[in-house]
């Protein structure tokens, strides 16, 4: 066994953490984890400078003026999802339309369903941009819809979508424009002043912390127009906001461990270069596992117009030797974790391209592959639906 | 300035950090903190197993047999409250009885009045403690309470609840047992078989881990019946239980670093001794804790035979040299971080006795307070409203 042995900065027993090569958690840097050495008290005036700072730094990142703000919700990503939907959809006469194409766009038409909000869905399946004429012509032909959620790329396929052209055509009509970007945040470049009224992501994506909390930056006024909306008391995004400028403290304990780590997280970002070299760093991943995967045989569901530097979808290959289970498991004990397929239809897989890993560690995955490949002996590496 | 330099394992610039004399975040082992500095993938099955094994050990501590099961949710103390109430209370023809004796109490009805639940109150102020008897009372005046909210250590002034008592009367005649454990799980006994249903309570408390979940152990027979009844996708305890026993993961991404530390965390537990030997280093803590403030001139809230080992209230002295705010930060940069009042009556403040602290560092608080008092020329300790 060709186990490799790397990044290890932990106590025994933990020397055989694979590279992360997934949506998230990713693997971060050694000196964000480090930060989390120190128990932080959540009243004290260094925590709430660090909470304080992590608002600041995201409201800045994300182009906002002063007309937005950002808070911040305890739990996964799909907690300030959750948080948003309950503050800012319409309970009833107007309703949200959701852009979905892939789970995450089912996952908050769910929501909206369960949280009893109207709610209308343009569904493109998993593999296939919507345009922004297709959301005008939706939003003309209803004019109840008053606001639009969308994703930025979404992690089923790796699909990137235009985001800034549909917040066009959502605000000409004047509606309200939010989106999901929670795993482009930080990569790809995103401007609050390009339309967007909402914007979530979460704290172990794209800036590469550890996870533990979301967050929504949001144009003020839809926050005080919130309060009382909410279904819920934890998740009350007003509350959370007004108990954040109140005292800088959080209304129920924060996860003090991961904010810290994210602060440290924010400081390594802006370090690299900010967005665009992130998301070079990111690109670059990609291009170079998609050409390694491609001279090996395998075929990406998107073409290279379409997919992003998030995560690749590698269709499954027809070699009857091939099975995904020992696949995953070779690889995970050669040091990478990657991602099991989600598409409704095509047997597939992903490799996620994000977090602190660069072109080594996707020359490394890529030999990993070939070699159990060979120990696995597949040959036929054309897709098994083709 | 006599600081300490105490406990510090972390990067340049964080040395200060003080002990959190809080009702938590708490100071935790460095060998709890040390699993963090590895990333692991939330999919993976030695996380699966990490997880698994939490489920399994919290059941064991709780003294749950076979009828019982343990749901993770992501959050503070907060979110696996509100998704208790979400999840079993009823939402119509019958409700539910809080007991409260403090801020928690009057939470947990604040929560069920926002998911729009029947919900009735034993109001006893913020520091005397429930009997069994009114609260038979109160089930036998109004027999469409089919539900009992009580709280084991209220932590707003550290009082200790007759819960063992109160679930007798509450099973006695046929209803629902719920517990709020937050503060007490894991260093004050509680059997699940004696009588309840549901036990909440979170990471950051007396097993020592830090923040980022929390969690439930519930009879089994509720979980299944309540399917359907969350007013949240995210907070909805039957399918986060379902995701859990299908795969062994979470639907959504879990804080993975703070669940490896609870992991850890749950073996140093078992290896002090469990429940009992925490429990008593914490009343040790607290006696010492005690006798020293009043050695100085201090009064407690509480007497001895009500006030628990778990956070201790003192009254503000009358003193008018004696400033909070100053005292609490000089104590702070002595290396002590102590906690604000929340009693809606007595001017008052509280230290907490739990988390990885013991005698030595409960000597070297006293000693910090009696310098902070000096320095502030404090010297009436009498209480300001006696």
């Amino acid at each position: 066994m060709d186990k490799m042995h790397h990044h290890f900065d932990g106590p025994p027993g933990q020397e055989d953490m694979p590279y992360l090569l997934t949506p998230g958690p990713l693997t971060t840097s050694r000196s964000v984890k480090a930060t989390m050495l120190a128990d932080w008290g959540s009243r004290d005036v260094e925590f709430r400078r660090v909470v304080a700072e992590i608002r600041k730094g995201l409201l800045d990142l994300a182009g906002a003026d002063k007309s937005y703000d950002c808070v911040i919700v305890q739990g996964s990503g799909t907690f300030a999802i959750e948080a948003s939907l309950g503050a800012f959809c319409p309970k009833a006469d107007h309703k949200t339309l959701v852009v979905a194409n892939g789970a995450y766009g089912d996952r908050a038409a769910a929501i909206l369903q369960r949280l009893g909000r109207p709610v209308t869905k343009i569904d493109k399946g998993d593999s296939a941009a919507p345009s922004a004429e297709e959301i005008a012509a939706a939003l003309d032909a209803d004019p109840s819809i008053s606001h639009v959620w969308v994703i930025h790329c979404e992690t089923t396929s790796g699909i990137v979508n235009p985001i800034k052209d549909i917040a066009r055509v959502v605000k000409a009509r004047g509606k309200a424009c939010m989106v999901d970007a929670m795993s482009s945040f930080g990569a790809l470049p995103l401007d609050m002043k390009d339309g967007f009224d909402v914007m979530v992501s979460s704290s172990n994506k794209c800036i590469e912390g550890v996870p533990g909390f979301s967050y929504v930056v949001v144009k003020r006024d839809m926050l005080v127009a919130s309060k009382g909306m909410s279904h819920s008391v934890v998740l009350d995004l007003y509350e959370q906001w007004k108990g954040l400028e109140a005292n800088g403290q959080f209304r129920f304990t924060p996860p003090t461990h991961a904010l810290v780590a994210f602060h440290q997280a924010l400081k390594e970002h802006a370090e690299e270069g900010g967005v665009n070299a992130r998301g070079h760093r990111y690109r670059h991943n990609a291009q170079i596992l998609i050409k390694g995967m491609r001279e090996m045989g395998f075929s990406t569901l998107l073409d290279d117009n379409e997919a992003g530097p998030i995560i690749q979808t590698f269709l499954t290959p027809r070699d009857p030797n091939f099975d995904f289970e020992l696949f995953y498991e070779e690889l995970r004990l050669r040091g990478f974790a990657i991602y099991p397929g989600k598409l409704t239809k095509r047997p597939s897989f992903r490799i996620g391209t994000i977090g602190k890993v660069d072109e080594k560690v996707m020359k490394g995955a890529l030999k990993a592959i070939k070699d159990v490949l060979a120990q696995m002996k597949v040959t036929d590496l054309s897709p098994l639906d083709a």
